[in-house]
């Protein structure tokens, strides 16, 4: 792991947010306690779940969140900033809690992924970034683990780092697609600061370097011989690329009695050229060589290709998963949902819009998953207000929260509550899993799903449900409001 | 502009660029000389022009190249690199040559917009993270200015932070968008770093955080009152917010004689909120009052609110341009052209491909546009052999690449070097200009031309062609690798 200095962060809001932090200091309002949730209204590209990642990088800004001399002095040259407001700023540190739903857990439209209990100033201050780490990385998650589905259990690398919206979408963005099941990297970077394994062998400019493919694809086997993929697709794939392959295999491999190698394909109609190489591979004895393609992949494309019955063991995914072309937004929002009296009590607060899937769910609330005892599936996720207990002893009724005559008996279940403390009172409480353990907890996570939730179209719609509490505080709200 | 230690970005490289470079050294060819060119197949959106930005991070990246103690312990960790190729990284920096189209010119597809000449390990290295810059900047700036020319000379601020691709994605996204055109941005740290102007009053925690929504927007206008923008629509946008807005403006800025202010809508249909909140807003005197919107804007429905006579002075836009929502890929590559011998001789090379549109041009290139002397319009660009010149005395016959009997005779023009020297032999001999300066001049440049280039659908392709001289070149290396 690299420790090298990076750019601290706590300027990186929307510039409203100082505005309002200043209003309400100004209103003598900047310790009044606020509750507020970041959720997301609907799964990227109609898909059944999201994969919730970005924690860790909202910790560790939280953690750097600070106004150094020279932040001040940009503020102050706003001329929007009272003095003692910037001098406030100067011993400003989070001093809130917050809970999060961990990394790597599969999550759905509506509920919190994190709840942030907070002085208002601080809890504004904190929403572009959070939601920033939280939407970026749930992104590529999410699209990483739709494009490990599609191919089936063959290896998946994150090659798309020269595509990518900005340094952090290439280096940050490798770390969520491993989250989301990717083998690796093209990314060195990603390696060396979060542990995503990195490899790589060669482009057409090695191949153009040399009097001919075959001497380039020779050199590479005796310099790399146990790590030697060959990009066949340079000139011809099956005229040359193949054959030459081949040979340099048989002439550098074979004495050595090694058998890992591979080809990768980068063009052409790679289904049909797949089959032909492999082929060619196996009459030649090369059975073992692995077959790669990295022609602009992605979930629709690998799956269309294996059922085409392209031979393939390893996909290469560039530009459409690290910027999630199909749907480049996930879409969290971060809403007020509470204030705290001076005495403690708590007021739940609603956000009404003419946009029905807009309007919030109001209070500081916890989050359940229940899981059928005797088959580890998911089968609702249940939001509660916070003083709240569910009996997992006795059946619980739960319905829809639109349609409210849809019921269902819920018996047998254990219920898991999805958020974990991260902050207490400012202090870091949570322990951060290791990346290797965010990704083995997705993928057995994901396991919990029925296969309908997983579906890549028309998925079955996971329930998300309320209590019958807060239903009834939620459209006392809506009625009072509306 | 606060000056804060970044990462350093030397190891965001794919892996692929160190084995190759290693493979270079190891059969010494590490030192010969080799030209890349950097460009674009296609303009994102079907748009008829691109705009080039990523100049500026490219050149801090080449300056601060270097490989550190860890890095090397992380090569070493891979078990594919020897001992003495890790001691050459020790030393490792940039010693050659590069010339790039200045950020903010407007491009096409198929013409380099960097070139570089370098020892083949160094210009192997710095492939991954010259596209990276290259694309992200160059994708988002385009994308600004198409909703920049939509907006028809009405205020567009970018407010995308929040759901931009990692932390570069906000903050470097927001400086490509004002080279593009915005006026403004919300991220703070955009205009602390770059000196794109940060603006931003008030989201909808704020109104909920008081008693009414009045108070709040009266506590507002008296915090701020020279910077009283409302956002009305936290409840009911005509029945209330304006009506709030109103009273809050009569109340605080009339009395202070302050007419500059505004009300913000972000949900709702804008089209027909907007005519009625300018009826009420006039009526009440506020006719100085600006309305602005924020909801899921891009440059079509920009269009579409100002075709149905939607009453907008400001536009805020968020999600859909810093990710370019509806392309978010700019598919700039990077490929050699052409090689050095000892004495100095350039071999061009080609890169063949079964997709012609994926064939390069090969060699080292100059890269001109021509104006029309009189109109001051880009009539064509044209690429030429390094060692061409352009005798803008004579008429010029320039032809299209790929139906070569599409000729046009050029005269009265005058040639325009595209490229300029940025480094040599590992220098920086290129005065970086300010980012006022370059957003100024891209502006200018769109100015030139014409507006049958800048339509959104269908435009004119614009004459990218190549010298008789490079063209025969081409044809003679296509006869004989095709």
């Amino acid at each position: 792991m690299k420790r090298t200095e990076r750019l601290n962060l706590s300027m990186l809001f929307d510039f409203y947010e100082m505005t309002m932090a200043n209003g309400y200091y100004r209103m003598g309002m900047q310790e009044k306690i606020t509750y507020f949730d970041l959720f997301f209204r609907r799964v990227p590209d109609g898909g059944g779940f999201a994969i919730a990642a970005g924690l860790e990088q909202l910790v560790e800004y939280i953690q750097d969140l600070h106004f150094d001399e020279d932040d001040i002095a940009y503020l102050r040259s706003k001329n929007l900033f009272q003095e003692d407001f910037l001098e406030y700023l100067r011993t400003f540190r989070f001093t809130g809690d917050i809970w999060a739903v961990p990394e790597g857990t599969p999550v759905f439209p509506n509920e919190p992924l994190v709840t942030v209990r907070a002085p208002a100033s601080q809890a504004q201050l904190i929403e572009t970034y959070a939601l920033l780490a939280v939407n970026h990385q749930s992104l590529i998650a999410t699209k990483a683990n739709r494009v490990v589905r599609a191919a089936q259990g063959r290896t998946v690398l994150e090659f798309g780092s020269r595509r990518a919206q900005g340094v952090d979408g290439a280096v940050a963005g490798a770390r969520a697609a491993y989250i989301g099941g990717v083998h690796g990297t093209a990314c060195a970077i990603s390696d060396q600061l979060y542990g995503v394994p990195a490899a790589g062998t060669m482009a057409h400019s090695w191949v153009q370097m040399f009097d001919s493919q075959y001497e380039a694809f020779k050199t590479y086997c005796e310099i790399y011989p146990t790590n030697a993929v060959l990009l066949v697709d340079t000139y011809n794939t099956l005229k040359s690329g193949v054959p030459d392959a081949i040979r340099a295999f048989n002439e550098v491999l074979k004495p050595r009695g090694i058998t890992k190698c591979g080809i990768r394909l980068d063009s052409g109609d790679i289904a049909y050229l797949t089959k032909e190489a492999r082929k060619m591979l196996d009459a030649a004895g090369w059975e073992t060589c692995t077959i790669s393609a990295s022609n602009s992949l992605d979930e629709e494309l690998i799956r269309d290709l294996l059922l085409q019955g392209a031979k393939l063991d390893c996909f290469g995914v560039g530009e459409r998963l690290i910027t999630a072309r199909s749907e480049p937004v996930f879409g969290g929002v971060y809403k007020l949902v509470a204030v705290e009296d001076a005495d403690g009590g708590i007021t739940p607060k609603i956000k009404i819009s003419e946009n029905v899937t807009k309007i919030t769910t109001p209070h500081y609330k916890k989050l359940y998953r229940f899981y059928g005892s005797d088959t580890n599936k998911a089968i609702a996720d249940y939001l509660a207000v916070y003083d709240e207990t569910v009996d997992e002893s006795q059946p619980l009724t739960i319905f829809d929260p639109d349609a409210t005559w849809k019921k269902k008996q819920v018996y047998n279940f254990t219920a898991r509550e999805l958020q974990v403390p991260v902050f207490k009172a400012g202090k870091l409480v949570y322990d951060l899993p290791a990346l290797e353990d965010i990704r083995a907890y997705c993928l057995e996570q994901v396991d919990t799903l029925w296969d309908e939730v997983k579906r890549f179209d028309n998925p079955h719609k996971y329930y998300v449900d309320l209590s019958q509490k807060l239903w009834d505080i939620k459209h006392g709200l809506l009625e009072k409001n509306g």
